[in-house]
């Protein structure tokens, strides 16, 4: 449990160990769960393990599911940081970052391709169960800062807790390797979708 | 299908599309199916698509798996060359290394860390159904060479079918970018086993 409202990363390394998490494919508006895969990274090069847990679609969940899978990870005494596709998962499964942070003792950061509408994602959370609460979820993510992790055209789009903006900043930069996210992050894309590819095959 | 007796590899790009492949965890002479993963990697740096399927503990069908999952892969077209961990999964369900290369036109490479003991194998299949065709099929894989990827303490034991020796040794020694052993093959064994993990924990 984390009492400290920032940690201070003295020095981005550029074999920082990161986890990069992000779902699979479904089908929207239906029942069941998603995979969630977790890879961890040195850095922007090597990968160094990979972890799965499952979340219910536009379910509750997101949050404990993440919390407990990092924290009974081998690799969790190694991570210095946990970088997320957006704020949600499997739908409007809400990853609250600051609970994240103050559980796991992680930052938290939630990177973003396409400017987040959340004017629109408010209004899709009235059609759900506890909406309220999603909505404090998502604001406890805090204000959206632009980030040009490679170049000005493709920026990204980033939220943050428990981490400066400035440290935020140079993370990313550093550990967007081979596109303008994260490879600890585009990594857990192409495992979680190319996993539920093969599954639907099967 | 492939004719060709050896597909000529001009030039080792650094960037060569690799597929490597291995297993998960699983409990020995148990009955049941173990997960198998593939990686893309472009040459020993970037990983560009994940594979899963699985196969039978002790079972027959691995060649067959193999090459379905290849050639039903969006990947397939892009696909210069196939890496394995040794030429058995989940036991002794054997790869053969002519089968696969025969129907997937893909030359084949297995590594194995440790120099294969073939007695001790001939023997232990004595006590496996088809122990005649598994045998055939280990044969297949035809002579083993020694190649030093990285330096030469720790050498790999290769066997190749569809490729030429020395095309072989390149491609091991380029792509072995962070360890002894290509690092598709490296990359599929953390997948594989990160996710058998996890499973045991749900």
């Amino acid at each position: 449990m984390s009492k400290k409202k920032v940690v201070k990363i003295r020095h981005v390394k550029p074999e920082i160990r990161m986890l990069g998490i992000d779902d699979g494919a479904f089908q929207p508006h239906t029942k069941g769960v998603v995979d969630v895969i977790g890879v961890v990274f040195r850095g922007g090069y090597w990968l160094d393990g990979v972890m799965r847990t499952e979340v219910e679609i536009d379910g509750m969940d997101a949050t404990e599911k993440m919390t407990s899978m990092i924290m009974n990870s081998p690799h969790y005494e190694q991570l210095r940081v946990v970088v997320l596709n957006g704020v949600t998962l499997a739908g409007f499964n809400v990853i609250d970052l600051k609970a994240l942070f103050d559980k796991t003792g992680l930052p938290a950061i939630a990177v973003a391709r396409d400017k987040p509408d959340f004017e629109m994602i408010r209004k899709a959370l009235e059609n759900l169960a506890n909406s309220g609460k999603r909505w404090k979820a998502i604001e406890n993510a805090g204000r959206l800062i632009e980030v040009q992790t490679r170049n000005a055209e493709e920026p990204v789009y980033v939220q943050f807790k428990g981490i400066s903006e400035s440290d935020a900043r140079r993370i990313l930069k550093e550990t967007s390797t081979r596109s303008n996210i994260p490879e600890a992050l585009r990594v857990a894309h192409i495992i979680a979708s190319g996993l539920t590819r093969s599954e639907e095959k099967i």
